[in-house]
Parts: C-alpha cells; sequence; structure tokens
C-alpha cells in the first residue's frame, strides 16, 4: 500500500455503470516523512475519507478486494485512513483531534 | 485510476479475435493540474469516449471488469468520463458545455 | 497496451513446460510519435509478428487472455499488430503497403 | 519480490473491516548491496517481522496469497525473513546472532 | 518478461510456509544489449537456474503460473533459461556450450 493525502474529487457522470455510486479520490503520494512525492492517483472510496485526510491506497487487483469495488474496473481504492506512523520509532504523522 | 485525455486511435485489424469490435484509443496521461505528464497509453474505450475528452483511464487486470473488455488481452480502459476535478476546492478542469 | 516494435527473439530451450511452442519476442516501446523510448520487454506472441513490425502489447494478467498464453507464466504479450495511428488527425504511423 | 527494511508502522483504526488484525509495516526498499534506493512501501506483515529486520516483499495480488491477506484489499505482504543473500559468491548481508 | 542475470542467492528460513522449498534468486535486469540496468529483482526459480545464469523473469500474477509458484506469495519467477537473442538479426548474447 501507498500513503496518501486526499486533495480533491473526481467527477464523472458518464461511466461504466458498475462505478456507479462509487466516489474517485485525488490522492497525492505521500513518502515515509509524510512529504508529497509529486505523484498522484485517484482512487476510489471504500471508506469515507474526506478531504485533507491521510489514507492508506491499495493497489491493482487489491483495489477490488472491498465490498464497494467488488468486479469494477477500479485500481486503486482508499482502505484505511491513516492516525499514525512513525520511523525508527519517532512519529511521523499523527491525526490531529479535531479532525 | 490516472486521468488522461484522449488524443487519438490505433487501428489494428490483425489482432487477438477476441479484441474484435473494440476501439484502442491513444490517451496522453494528466497530473492533477491537467497538465500532460509526457506518459500515454492505449485504452480500449468502454464509454465511448472521443478526441479530446478527459477521461478515467483503469489499468491492469481491472481493465478487465467492464462488458467489453471481460476475459480479453487488454491491460488498460477508459471506464469514465471526467466532468471535472478540484484540488483543495478549486476547480483543476471543467468540460465545456458544447463538448 | 503499449505500442512496440519487434526488433528481434529470444530462443530458450529449457523452460517451463508449459511455455513450449511459445515465440519470445523482444519489443522496443514506443512513444505516441512512433519513437522509441529506450525501454524493452519480452513478449510472448500470440498473432504472428515478424522483426520490424509494430505492435500492441498487453502487460500483467491480461497477457494470459489468449489461447496462446492461458494459464502460462507470461506476462507480455503481442495481441494486435498496428496498421496506423494518429494523433489530434495527424497520421503519426502507418504500415507500408508491401510489409 | 524485493529486498526492504522494516522501519515503522502505519496505524489505522478506520479501514475496510476485513483489514482488521493486519499490522502495516513501513518497509524501505534495499537494493542488491543492502542500501536504501529511497523508495518505500507500506506492506502487511505475515511473518511476525519487526522493526529493523530485513525482508522480503511481494507486490500485487501475490500479496494476497498468505492465509493472513487472503482476499483482502492488501497489496504488499512480508512472506519472508531474510538470513542472508550473496552477489557473486560474496556475502552482502547476513543477519546478526542477537537479532 | 525480462531479461536478467542470475547474480546471487537469498537465503530466508522464517517465511510464508507455502514457500518452503523455493530458491530466491537475485536477479539483475538486462536491457536488449545484455548490459544490466542497475535495477533487480528477487525471483523464485522454477527451471534450475544457477549463477551466472542468463534468464527470463515473469512478474505479477503470472509468477504463480507454474508448478512451483501455484497459489503462493510469489511476484517474480524464473521461468526459462535463455540460449541466445538477436536484435536486428544480430546476435546479442549466445550462452557458451561449456555452461
Amino acid at each position: 500500500m501507498n500513503l496518501g493525502k486526499v486533495v480533491g474529487m473526481v467527477v464523472a457522470t458518464r461511466k461504466e455503470s458498475s462505478m456507479d455510486g462509487l466516489r474517485f479520490m485525488l490522492v497525492r503520494h505521500l513518502d515515509e516523512q509524510g512529504k508529497e512525492t509529486g505523484g498522484q492517483v485517484v482512487a476510489a472510496d471504500a471508506v469515507g475519507a474526506g478531504p485533507g485526510e491521510v489514507v492508506l491506497v491499495a493497489s491493482g487487483s487489491s483495489a477490488r478486494q472491498t465490498q464497494a469495488t467488488d468486479k469494477r474496473p477500479c485500481d486503486a481504492v482508499i482502505m484505511a485512513i491513516v492516525d499514525s506512523w512513525d520511523v525508527g520509532g519517532a512519529v511521523k504523522y499523527r491525526k490531529s483531534e479535531d479532525e
């Protein structure tokens, strides 16, 4: 999985019908320090992630292993909202209480 | 999924027979600002996308999860036509009314 | 799928037995202008492609969706021979009549 | 598979329910000399790997071929802890006895 | 598939039990000229490849389409030992007789 930050949403009314009801979030990749890498992906949302949230994105066929995305033409899914992570024991990111 | 722009079409009469009837579109990758990244992919069209349209492309096995591409040797599919997207609340792309 | 040009063939007599009878072609990646990108891949041939021909290559699990490659350890397949393609209405490649 | 070093852990309480009980480890990629390449991945842990351990990570659909990750939206898994490796007969890494 | 050269072996006693008996080879990627590209992968061996041999590596789910790797968390497999290849009719690599 990759770390990412939700920065926007993509609207598409004309689409493969199986994708109806899925939200397409624009997610910027983050490195282990929490810095944006310059890359991004459009991922379906399986966990109710909102703008600004730090998330985990699963790609490829694994992106279809959620109830929301099963058997759909979806190659990236937000499958977790990150609370925190550490590197070498030092906290690199912690979600603020009021988010 | 990746953002892309349809810029052309690939014609191939001699091909795996299961691919008959599929249109192969040449799609340039776009970043979150709508700028072309320099990369491109040839994607099957599952939604009737035309030249100039901004689309979402699903890759890998997920590209086979449409009626048009099921069980076919197809690793990229246009599965949505993009109306708009935003980054941080600012609209970065909006399809014009007369398209 | 990616555009490519067949430039050679790889011979391997000692291999997974399910690969017997498959031809392994060396394919250089082409960009949308028809220029070589510097990358290459070894792809199984499902359509009788020969040296010099411009082809489409499908990768990943989709490379197994042909009769020739089904259930085989093959991650890239030539599944079409390209006649032509255009970008913005301008023809970028057209197979010559005498090929 | 790729060589990697476990450097941290990602905590996510809100996630796809099938992921409950899985630990998400932050793994830095290593090259064949054991040097960090600058890349990293978040991988589920199938073998009880701890911080500082050198591991093998399998990606894509293969990451779901463990009891811990079967049918889950998981695209990277730690499936082995490395004892040692050599290049050209020269040992490049050996796990210390007291680890 | 990608061309590669076996340069070493990775030893891992603690691993997903389904991987028992598989050998993990360290394989450097080769380009079409036979030059090392700087990249490498750890691949399971399905054909009895040894150090110094030039091989083909299949990646992703296709890496599980051998008897040795079926249903295992393995994303790269050596599925052929290369005898020779040519580019534009010129032999770029030929296995020596005494190997």
